[in-house]
């Protein structure tokens, strides 16, 4: 369970008078997320989600918040924050920085076809198209320099093949310098959890919202793909599942064409999303927070990732 | 008919790669509306209006963009505006200025309830108080100023009593002036079929959109009540139904209260607005544009509402 701070009904319906969306009609803790407090808020208006962050910086909310607007302003369905009577997004309740969103229709889809990505390829594409008007920026908070910090610190829990693989794949990504690539704002953490599918029909679903912001930043767009592929085109192994990631960047392709330098750097960037997970995962696992109970993915999965990236040197599929 | 200017589904859909809304699916004219061209647009993303305005300034039309994207952030469920990759709301299509919104649910009510008119009553004071803090501004384009204007212009038409009842309620309303009153951005025209309820059951249905603020302007909030009053909670004769207004303006006093000023203007008020509509009517049906096939509504509605709003000096029934 990942409600960390408590926000009872009475203080939700107190600080609902800051805003212009009706009275609270129900107010509900959500499991899901290992970062933040999450509610689902419902008023005589609509559906919202309260969450309550509980270590981002001012700087990242400011950034994450107005970014989820621009792309909402520009069609994308993402979950728009809600202003209040000062017309601020970032507002403050139980002593923490917080934000009301729309609540998105939909449902995960956690084995998905050929169609799911294909559509998740074409959204993902107009979300890095849209992003890039976006006035506000951030540096990708899980990058490089984030890598380098972050491998010391797990690097004593691991055995020495992994500290090899590790130590490894460290050099080997300093070797590039993507900043020529395409760039712009990327959700950076677009896993099938964080895409609702709504429609009854299998055959007839569509992308009924993008959520869960709060790791994007400023990246290389291929690297938003490569997360992205990494997660939705592979099989339980880990091998990456050639028709559904045809699809997924073919229809990405047909919306912001790839360029000769994103072909090339295709095989890299793959291994470099499978190293942030990794390393994520790993962090998570031997060093939770405190008072952190569960949701710790097991670190393993990204790691036999990273070292089928590195065996096979993918390249791009259309 | 109101398609005053054709588009076709390839002109719609090479418009469409200026934003990020995924490519056209359906392209379909809509009857209603007497002033601008709209389609209902589909994409792979979703539902949308297009809108062809016919004869609105640049001024205005940014005026009512933004101020609908300001109530959309505010979380009052409205037409939100979908930016360009430009960054803007406002764009051309076939030689006119163009919009594209997002269409929402629901279906016009046409004999409301006391729950639907409490509904409408709670939403217009959130919408009151959101769009307080909204940056732009234009007046009231039907305001007395266009009163004194298009006066002049219908009274040839009439006949002596309907000449005199016009006189003497333009020779009333400028003994008063609202200038003290609390102002801001009202939608001006929120009638029954600007307000779109949602679900199944005539019991739980909600307001899943309000729609066409392209009457908007800077005005008493008062007078967007009694514009308001003035079509939902009337008799099919005018009279007002004090059960219904009663409903519609508790509901709206439990969000913004209104003042003492504000109850002593309540039949004055009621007055305005029904001479607003009669005006407009009145010109529209003796003055037809070019082109203007349908939709005249019939003046001598509001004729009938503005002579018992005389005889009977309305009180605030709350």
């Amino acid at each position: 369970m990942s409600v960390y701070t408590t926000v009872t009904e009475a203080q939700a319906a107190d600080w609902l008078r800051h805003y212009s969306v009706g009275t609270l009609v129900e107010l509900k803790g959500i499991a899901d997320g290992i970062e933040n407090t999450n509610y689902f808020l419902t008023t005589t208006h609509g559906r919202y989600v309260l969450t309550l962050f509980e270590r981002l910086t001012r700087e990242e909310l400011a950034f994450y918040l107005n970014l989820m607007a621009h792309l909402a302003r520009h069609g994308i369905p993402c979950p728009a924050p809600i202003a209040d009577h000062r017309n601020q997004f970032m507002s403050e309740l139980g002593g923490k920085p917080a934000a009301l969103v729309t609540r998105l229709p939909g449902a995960a889809v956690m084995q998905p076809g050929v169609a799911h990505c294909r559509e998740v390829g074409a959204m993902l594409a107009d979300m890095h198209v849209a992003g890039q008007s976006c006035p506000v920026r951030l540096d990708n908070p899980r990058g490089p320099k984030w890598w380098r910090e972050t491998a010391p610190k797990v690097m004593p829990f691991l055995d020495e093949p992994r500290q090899a693989l590790l130590k490894e794949e460290l050099r080997f990504q300093a070797l590039y310098r993507f900043q020529d690539l395409p760039r712009g704002p990327v959700h950076a953490d677009l896993f099938r959890d964080n895409v609702l599918f709504d429609g009854v029909q299998p055959g007839d679903q569509r992308i009924g919202g993008v959520i869960d912001f709060y790791f994007a930043g400023v990246d290389s767009f291929l690297y938003d793909v490569a997360v992205t592929v990494n997660d939705w085109c592979v099989h339980p192994d880990g091998r990456i599942d050639e028709e559904r990631a045809a699809a997924l960047i073919a229809a990405y392709h047909a919306t912001r064409p790839l360029t000769a330098l994103e072909r090339g750097a295709w095989g890299v960037m793959l291994r470099a999303a499978a190293l942030r997970f990794w390393l994520s995962r790993l962090y998570d696992f031997y060093l939770p927070r405190p008072g952190e109970l569960v949701h710790a993915h097991d670190p393993e999965h990204f790691r036999r990732i990273l070292e089928l990236r590195v065996a096979t040197g993918e390249r791009l599929p259309i």
